[in-house]
């Protein structure tokens, strides 16, 4: 049996062994505990999961400096990064907390029997119920925000739904660790046993998703990742969702006003963006559009020499490393590709790369430029006037983020990009940057493929209708209706007989 | 070039050419006319696409008589069952109106900028939008309600999609005419040419499928069928949603009260529910559960009763007719599964079935009575004890629908039975039949796979969500924004700042 290894990227060194991969028959064992706890964690009802998300983020509190210690170890994201990414966590789970005390969610129903022009109607009410047992595919670059105690599973169980993670083999550590105390804490808080588990290992991913218990798959990872997990889901005789977040380019466009006024200070902004976090972002910008001329010419100018004066980044593990050698020496030779600026190589061992700027020379945009490179790099493109603009932002993939970047007071130029960038980005920032993701009401993170597959992702608050679906109650007695369909119930927000009722 | 045929049910023989099948050539100016009209309907705003779902309701109510004629002549179903048909049709498109006219749909939801737990928050302002031109492939069985001009076509228009059927080939001439009658209305309202557009042949269905134009896809047929259309989605460069309505057995539970007090009652019904247009429901009961001992005698004795009075159906076409002989003659022969009644055998012409009832005599369910069989046949199953029933639906799939005949003022049986089936369905119904499935807010048609592959299906309300993706803008200017997220709008239900607040 082969042993999972927690490895430190800034030496490249396995440090310690966490786990046996997890076996074939283990995996079932944990599906079976799973599905036994699922009625369990239904019935303990919207305040006790809202008790129970609860008690997981003071528990993570509580443990956050040995957290943090792993984290950095296994990540190399630096103290600073994954405290603010616990603190991130922690705020997930007590939001779906509110989520579950508001009620909504449930999207309660309630329609009489009457007549209608379709002759009698009988009565009829709608709730959202579980699914099951979820399977979580945690991240590579978020250990926590995205991977264990992540949105995903923060979701899931406010769904009512008992969540196996399949840990990230970059922080099998963090995982093993952040699992091991929200396990507790759940036993603490009343859960039933089964209701968090984890597995390491390929083959266990893959078992876990051919398993019948599991209802659902939440995935943040590679296009190549999730297309494999999507053949095994078509293979059962039970095909099931499956919510992917798989790849992102980020365009970004500088407006000729942007430009004149606030050049310099975009250059910097830009860069510092794109090299956070080492570039492993999934709302990294990996093309920025800049107007030609001596303006456009200050923003470039700055990211050059903010590239050069970094210097070489830990990556999370030796395959992100190769693959980013690899990608970005291949798109710096693409035709119609140069590379403007580079940072210091100061490599010794570890899983290392050097920051780049690139630049497409061409009048229409080369096809490899609009492919995302997961790490530093990040290119630029020239525009002339508007309508060779428009027409490169006509020819790019989706994203789950498109930015603007405007001058003061601008009006046209922005609406007119914003109509064209919509159709493919989930979410338009302007005047920021789009590293930056905020957990709220509002959020959406997703946008079409390749950036998710799947309307709702693992952020904001309505990542928890991936893991519910509708039933609906036809001329029912009340003593078979959940308590939020009941006639004198007035807990949440129903719609009744077609009229949106507010709780009183 | 093939020409598509309208074939005549009762006497198999065709009456007229429809059309050429429709050529790579033309799918594509199909979807390019479907993509030029997309921001054009979505600008006319939720009051003009209410308008333009009135006028097609209205449009089709002019032309009642000769929809129904044409439609009688393509499917047998009758001018009584298709005149209710095409008014739950107009009701359809109606209540996609209302749902524009209120709003809730579009899910606004306005954070503002303000401090949080995880540090500064951007203002963030999130609501759905149209997803693009949407592929709809028309059900055989209801040639209105899940055709042409049924809830996929209604729901996407309702969200602001262009929609191009694919005429199913047992009702071309309905397809065709109901399409050029809702195309002339369109027009007439004002809608940009595009928004309908229709193809012939399975050539045309798939080549609108891998379409880059198409964003989604609505299907309601079988299993094979589904799966086909999935595969040509997943090798699309950017595969799309596919929301399939697939196949479901629609389990009935008899309870030993329910029995003692209505038994003879029930079985008439139950056979009225499962021979009802031929038997071609999705949600048509294929499995009955009926206690031993006399009183599930009565259910039995008058369900073969009614069958013995029966004699042949027509069915829809030549595949279902030959599906339904091999299936139920497969069915009537398997292991642990004997006929106990047939209709009269007055077969001439034509694509006709005679309606069996089966029973299963076993003491365990064999697998074959829990495969959907498309036609006027159904398998009544015996059960002893509660333990019986309760290990036999534990082994059921998943199905649109699952009904529980009671006693009066029965509760405890009917609530266990309920907490079993509700893993298993979609719709729970109580003292009535399955086949009846009322347009509403509250209604859901849909189930885990294999009843339906999606949380959503075109039934109800919500199906307008398949059609819409979210957007988030993040500091955004005003003018940017869609009139609804603007500080100043108050004609929608929006949550702010987590609040849900109603129009005032």
């Amino acid at each position: 049996m082969t042993d999972v290894m927690s490895i430190d990227p800034r030496t490249g060194a396995t440090v310690e062994v966490v786990a046996p991969e997890t076996s074939t028959e283990q995996v079932d064992q944990l599906c079976r505990a799973a599905l036994a706890a699922a009625p369990v964690l239904e019935a303990i009802g919207r305040a006790g999961r809202a008790s129970l998300l609860r008690a997981l983020a003071d528990a993570l509190q509580a443990r956050r400096d040995d957290i943090v210690a792993v984290a950095d170890r296994e990540t190399a994201l630096g103290s600073t990064r994954l405290n603010g990414e616990l603190t991130r966590t922690c705020y997930q789970l007590e939001l779906f907390g509110q989520v579950l005390d508001e009620g909504s969610y449930l999207e309660a129903t309630i329609d009489h029997a009457g007549d209608t022009p379709m002759g009698p109607r009988p009565d009829l009410r709608r709730l959202l119920v579980p699914v099951g047992p979820v399977a979580v595919f945690g991240a590579s670059n978020f250990p926590l925000a995205f991977s264990v105690p992540g949105g995903d599973t923060a979701s899931a169980l406010a769904a009512g739904c008992p969540v196996i993670v399949k840990a990230h083999g970059s922080h099998p550590a963090t995982s093993q660790l952040t699992l091991e105390v929200m396990a507790a804490a759940a036993q603490a808080a009343g859960a039933p046993d089964g209701t968090l588990g984890i597995v390491h290992g390929q083959q266990a991913g893959a078992d876990l998703v051919a398993h019948p218990a599991i209802r659902a798959v939440g995935f943040t990872g590679s296009v190549n990742g999730g297309r494999a997990l999507l053949e095994i889901i078509e293979r059962r005789p039970d095909p099931i969702p499956f919510y992917g977040e798989l790849s992102s380019l980020n365009p970004v466009v500088v407006t000729p006003a942007a430009a004149t006024e606030r050049g310099e200070q975009i250059g910097r902004e830009l860069v510092g963006s794109y090299t956070l976090g080492a570039g492993q972002f999934c709302t990294k910008p990996g093309l920025t559009f800049v107007p030609t001329g001596t303006d456009g010419d200050r923003v470039v100018d700055a990211m050059a020499e903010a590239i050069r004066g970094s210097s070489t980044q830990v990556l999370l593990n030796q395959g992100i490393a190769a693959s980013y050698t690899r990608i970005s020496d291949g798109l710096a030779n693409a035709p119609g590709v140069k590379e403007i600026a580079r940072g210091a190589d100061a490599a010794a061992s570890g899983f290392r790369a050097v920051p780049r700027l690139l630049a497409t020379t061409g009048t229409e945009l080369p096809a490899a430029v609009t492919e995302e490179c997961f790490g530093p790099v990040s290119v630029v493109a020239r525009y002339h006037a508007q309508d060779d603009l428009f027409a490169a932002l006509h020819t790019l993939p989706s994203s789950l983020t498109a930015t603007v970047l405007r001058g003061q007071q601008e009006t046209q130029l922005p609406q007119a990009i914003s109509r064209q960038l919509r159709g493919v980005a989930g979410r338009l920032v302007y005047d920021a940057y789009p590293t930056g993701v905020a957990v709220s009401w509002a959020q959406h993170h997703g946008g079409p493929w390749p950036s998710t597959n799947s309307q709702h992702t693992s952020v904001g608050s309505s990542a928890i209708r991936r893991f519910l679906r509708p039933v609906t109650w036809q001329g029912a007695p009340e003593e078979v209706l959940p308590e939020e369909l009941t006639d004198g119930y007035r807990g949440i927000p129903r719609r009744i007989d077609g009229t949106l009722q507010l709780p009183h």
